[in-house]
């Protein structure tokens, strides 16, 4: 059972020769997700080995050209390809007027349907539910409504031990009622607490995208607990007063949030293409809080199954 | 004195893993221009070393997206990095109307101007003219209007032989007029042709895009003696009949279009990605046009002088 985060790109608004405009693919139970799609996204899915064809919906954060020129591409390419599922991409307004005008100008013959979902950038709501996975939007503060993402697996559906259907002499119905959570009622009389009669295979998972932003308690708040966090870190501490100019955090910022938000792991990226060696920007970041890493591109991260023992 | 072609993108309207979406960079006497303008080509420039500040002009053959997704990204960022200089952008309608909303959504503060030129593609006309370099359309038959472009460089001026001066006693106007192209006027009244005193250093050289189009004879004939064409040849000999109903050529049609425009050197490409190895198509066109090689990316085409001897 898969949770995985594949940094398909990495750079600030302005790519380089080595980092790509931001887009990261998720694979939740082989069900694939892109958050933000820059400019050439369509290819570097190709490269890690992911079929575009497989992306189910689209999370865009925001209507800034790095995070999104890479869509109008990969819709077009899609379509060449004959697909006929369509594609949910949740975006903040207008990316309605964007859509109508991209297919007006070059997609009028589409074989599919790009379906729009408002994204309400000061709202944190759930945006997405399939069988395994809950995404929810996280408000940001950028010069243009912007939202960040959490990914959530569901917990799995509980088990019961099976000493326990022995010593109790559970028939199906118990069992039943067991499952989904609530006590036994005894021939006797006597209540048995869930909590003895069953336990979670595993503990659902959850990674947060957040970028681009200032730093904001509120949003780091939202993701409590997450196991992994990819926060934008645009600038390093001595150009504090430029990440606030601009809407964007220092790689501390995004350290103080992975921090507040006790997160496993930390995944800083949207580096500003000024710093010729990002390990500055790392390595503030790990002062406050060590389990830090710079994305790498074509990287995956696998968030593994956090098994309960019982 | 450059005259340098690189090739930066080379697939059909699905890129691939190895193969971009279509761009060509033309290097004219370091004056930098781009000749289709696919997803990711500002960062292909950046890898071939274009700085792509550099670029002066963009000529887009027609308004399918794999010609032409890559030039919002390029605006947005030469916008970014502070440009002021206006970017000359040549393309069908309705690009104006694309332009407008791109800037629209995207790029309402760009600090310079984008000039948008039309390409009236029925019609072959100069676009563009420079001290040393001229621009033609050069109208192309495709599923929607297109036209590809020849890029010319001037003659140089004439050279006076310096024997003739010694021999001939030429004074300053003389030597003026003579330059210019006239005969000489001799005091005794005789009269000595302009070849017999002067020669050109060397011939201007020239280059021409045809892509995407269906095979055109009256194309062909437009590039006349051109040195190096590069010819879209998206299909097989074997899928003829799929090259004529999508408005596409077959290596063997470029090959014959290098053959009747006698064109010094012929590269293909705009491959379509049903080809794992595009030597199938250059054996086609060998056949027809020994000098022909297949595009390959991040190469770059130097055409030498023709000096001429005397």
């Amino acid at each position: 059972m898969t949770f995985r985060v594949t940094i398909l790109g990495s750079s600030s608004a302005s790519p380089t020769p080595r980092r790509n405009p931001a887009a990261h693919a998720l694979n939740v139970h082989e069900q694939f997700f892109l958050i933000d799609c820059g400019e050439g996204t369509q290819q570097r899915l190709m490269r890690v080995g992911i079929h575009p064809q497989k992306i189910n919906a689209v999370f865009v954060s925001h209507l800034h050209g790095d995070h999104v020129y890479g869509l109008f591409g990969l819709i077009s390419t899609l379509g060449l390809q004959g697909r006929r599922t369509p594609l949910a991409v949740y975006a903040p307004r207008p990316f309605d007027d964007i859509l109508e005008a991209h297919l007006r100008y070059f997609d009028s013959q589409l074989p599919y349907e790009v379906q729009w979902h408002e994204v309400e950038t000061r709202k944190h709501q759930l945006l997405y539910e399939n069988k395994v996975l809950e995404v929810y939007s996280i408000p940001l503060r950028h010069r243009v409504p912007a939202a960040g993402f959490l990914f959530r697996e569901k917990n799995p559906p509980l088990n019961i031990r099976k000493e326990a259907i022995e010593r109790y002499d559970m028939g199906i119905a118990d069992c039943a009622a067991v499952k989904r959570g609530e006590d036994l009622q005894r021939a006797d009389g006597s209540t048995i607490p869930n909590d003895r009669l069953t336990y979670r295979p595993y503990q659902g998972r959850s990674y947060a995208y957040l970028s681009d932003t200032l730093y904001s308690p509120k949003a780091a708040g939202l993701v409590q607990g997450v196991d992994l966090l990819y926060h934008e870190a645009t600038f390093a501490d001595s150009d504090k007063a430029l990440a606030r100019q601009t809407g964007h955090s220092t790689a501390r910022q995004a350290a103080t949030a992975a921090l507040k938000a006790e997160a496993g792991r930390l995944i800083i990226g949207h580096f500003s293409s000024r710093y010729k060696d990002e390990q500055l920007l790392v390595d503030e970041a790990r002062q406050l809080f060590p389990a830090t890493e710079a994305a790498e591109e074509g990287k995956s991260y696998d968030i593994p199954l956090h098994k309960i023992s019982f």
